[in-house]
Order: structure tokens, then sequence, then C-alpha cells
């Protein structure tokens, strides 16, 4: 295939539910020409809780659809996807596959001046120990401190952005990680960058946040242009969107994350992902 | 069959996750004799912010699951699932099937003194009003106020119990509830009995909270007593837990809702639930 034809193929993303529109959102706002199919596996949501296998089986049968929609790279937007399941995706895929870690992990170890880099994420996440190792593969140096957060999810969910139940529980969350001494740290949620300025007030302006999505989105931007496949206009671009659950719950969240309008969205069933594979 | 062979066999109770233990307990309290199987789903809870129509079939893959290990009577411990998918469950099985709705209603209708009941449970209980529908057909003259409470089950599982977030929590949501001056609260989610102390502490220690896993209990001794079908005695009995999520988490959190030691446990495939029907 000619690589202007691959350059019009979509790029696939999926998350665990609504959490990856933040990666999508600087997608679309990096790369606006690019057509995208995002997938939120609702009806399972979420994977934080769950088992590092279950994780795995999840991630792989979404990766398999998309792979069957026609798409020439594909992104994990879920952290605790991307920190269990992103060797075995390699594995069978012949496309390039981005996780949210090692970018994230990346920025963390460029950004920090003392060496000392909080990563706060779900409970799969953490428990993996997945940024600590890509944070030290660049630096061996550097000390980690990790703590898992597993409030913080649902109240994002909930709509409690700027709340003081938000603080309190943000507050007991991050004192050890603060009492560490950071001066980075890293949301590895795709929920997290909502709570952006309680996060800020309970650690103090001094600590730099390191938004995933954000550097995600310029990952994506450099793969695309060094493989010469970047989209070149707006011709044809579209926006397309599969959940595994109804739409109602998926839509009314959704404006919190992605605020632009979601027009051609379908429900599947969990039955054709596990076929998938 | 035999009544007292039907009698040796064990009862099938499940839930989307760990909280129908709160109901197993009681039972086990009430009938030590019985054999039980319980089935929790955790590859796929929460139920309580998913469609009616995907949490009807995972109800109905999951009461399949039980009824092929030959159980003489099921157990729907789960709120959601009771409020959705009882009468499809009934629909195709021809033992008896127990919802958690109806006994806590009759409770609540039982109990009012002042015809101003509360109702509170996940935003799909809620949006159901099958608590409001089953009280209101006991005694149409009663006024339910219902309030889903998306952030109390994973508070629980969080293990935050007695604690001031979430009071503040409690204090927020519960407030319409106490304003519309009930007299009468259901626990109408299988999480919210480890709150009790929390939501007395807000109601005041005038409001009567029914808790649903005591009353279903209840229920369970007087239909097999009625249908001859009660075990006699504790010879042969056993306890079986199957989870569809590894077992780790699991286990953790069941201790703070069984309080009793689990032996006997496996993980089962999701697969292995859809084959089921």
């Amino acid at each position: 295939m000619k690589n202007s034809s691959i350059a019009d193929k979509p790029i696939g993303i999926f998350d665990s539910g609504i959490g990856g529109l933040t990666v999508l959102k600087e997608i679309h706002r990096l790369l606006p020409a690019e057509s995208t199919i995002y997938l939120g596996d609702t009806a399972r949501v979420p994977y934080g809780i769950r088992s590092s296998e279950t994780v795995r089986k999840y991630s792989l049968q979404n990766s398999m659809f998309l792979m069957e929609r026609g798409i020439k790279l594909l992104i994990i937007a879920c952290n605790t996807s991307s920190a269990t399941s992103l060797e075995s995706i390699r594995n069978v895929l012949d496309i390039p596959v981005l996780g949210v870690i090692e970018p994230g992990a990346k920025a963390a170890a460029a950004t920090t001046r003392n060496n000392r880099v909080g990563v706060i994420g779900t409970e799969a996440t953490i428990k993996s120990g997945a940024y600590r190792k890509a944070i030290q593969n660049v630096n061996r140096s550097i000390e980690v401190i990790e703590k898992s957060c597993p409030l913080f999810v649902p109240l994002v969910e909930e709509g409690w952005l700027n709340d003081d139940i938000t603080e309190l529980t943000a507050r007991r969350y991050l004192q050890e990680v603060k009492d560490a001494g950071i001066d980075t740290l890293v949301l590895g949620c795709t929920h997290y960058p909502l709570l952006k300025d309680v996060i800020k007030k309970v650690m103090g302006e001094q600590t730099v946040l390191i938004d995933s999505a954000i550097e995600k989105a310029k990952v994506v931007k450099q793969i695309l242009t060094d493989l010469r496949i970047l989209k070149k206009d707006t011709n044809g671009t579209f926006r397309k969107y599969y959940v595994t659950d109804s739409t109602d719950r998926f839509l009314t969240v959704a404006r919190r994350f992605l605020l632009e309008p979601i027009e051609d969205i379908t429900t599947i069933e969990i039955a054709s992902l596990e076929m998938a594979t």
C-alpha cells in the first residue's frame, strides 16, 4: 500500500471507558486532519481494580477490534492497559502501538531537578510498577514514589472536580508523596488531569504535574511524521466512537472530558470483541 | 426427586462482586446447615454504573452458571441485578428465585409510621425505580424519596468506613432525603450496611435503617420451610466460592464483609459464563 493511502487510515485509540478522551482531545488538537476511532469498554470499566491477566485479555480484545477497522496506529489510552498489556499487544500487531507509560516517564525524567518523582494511578497501574521501571530505564538514579488513589476515578465520574471532599481525599492520598520531597508528579491515569487544580493546590505550585495525555499526543505526531503517514488535510476526516455499554452515560460524562460534540457513536456487543481475538 | 435429596442441594447466590457477602453472612447465620455456592462477578463489577440491558445479560449468565451446579434456590444478592433482571431470570429458571428488592420494600412499608420512606442505592438501581414501585405495591400512599450515592461503593471498597471523608460524602448525598422528613431508610445496595454507623450519625437515631441482607435471609428460611427443602443438619454442608477475576483482591476485601474464612474459592473464565446462556 502506498504511504498516501496508509496516511488516510484512522488512528485507533482505546480506553477502559471515558478517560481516554483526554488523550483523544490532545490528538484532535495537535493533529486535526487525522481520522480517529475511539473504543471505550464501558461494559467492563474500570480496569484499575482488576488483575493483570484480566486487563490483558480485555486489552487484546479491544486492540483486535480496532485492527479489524483498518487503523494505521494504535494508542492505548488507558494507563492500566499500558502498564500491563503493551508488550502482549505489540507482539500480535504489525502496526505501531503506543502506550501511555513511556511518554509520561520520559517527560518526568526530563523534568525532575532533584531526581525525586511521584507517580499516582490506579491500584493495577501502581502494582505493576511500570512507571517506576520506565523512569529508572531513563535514569537509574531517580527515586520514584508511587501511590494508588482509588477514589479519584469515581470522584471525577461524579463530577466533583473542584470540591472540598475531593480536596480532603487528595490531601490524604498525596501526603506521603509530598513528604517524600518530590518536584515532579506523574498523573498516571487518564481521569486525573481533570483534578489538576485540586492536586496543584495540595502539592503546591512548585511541583510540576506531568499530564501523559499531552505527552502522548506529541509522540503520536512524531511517529506519524517519521513514518511519513501523517494525514495531509481534513478531506474525508472522520471521528468515530464505539462503546460496549449503552451510550447514555458515556455521552453525559464525555462532555467533561472532550468538550466537543460526539456525533458518530455505536454500541457494540462484548461478544463481538471476544470473537475479534 | 425426593424432597430430602433436593434439601441437600446448595443455595446459589450471586452478586456483581463482593457486596453479596453481606447477604451470605446472614444466610450462614440463620441457616448454618445449608450448603451455599457464591458467585462474585469481579471481572465485570460494578453493575451499578451500567445500562439495564447489560446488567440483565450479565445477571442471566450468572444465574445459568449457578443452575448448572444444581442449586435448589437462587438468591440475587445484587440490588442492581434484582432491580433490573429479576423477572427475566424467573422466566427462564424453574427454581425459586429471590431478589433483594421485595423483602426490603416490604420491611420498609411495615416499618414507616409517617408514610415517608427513603431509598439509597446505585445509579442503576435508583434509575429503575424498582424500590419505589415495590413499596407502593404494598401501600400506595407511601411517599418514596430516592437518591443514588455513587461514591459509597468505592468508599467501602477503600475501607474508609468510619471516616470523616465518608461522613462528609454521606451528609451531601443524604441532605435531601433527610429534608424530606423520612422515618425509614432502605439501604438499597449490599455495600451500604458497612456504612451503617456513618449513615445513622447523619440521619439521626430516630430514622430506622432497613438492611435488605437481613430481610432476605429471613425470606429464604421461610421459602425453604414452606417448600420443605430446608437442609436438616450439617452433614456434607459445603461453602463454595467462584469469582471471575483473580482471587487476591476478593479475599482482601471479603474479610470486611464476611468475617469468616473463605477456603474453597475458584476463578472461572467469563467465557464459561457466556456459554452458560
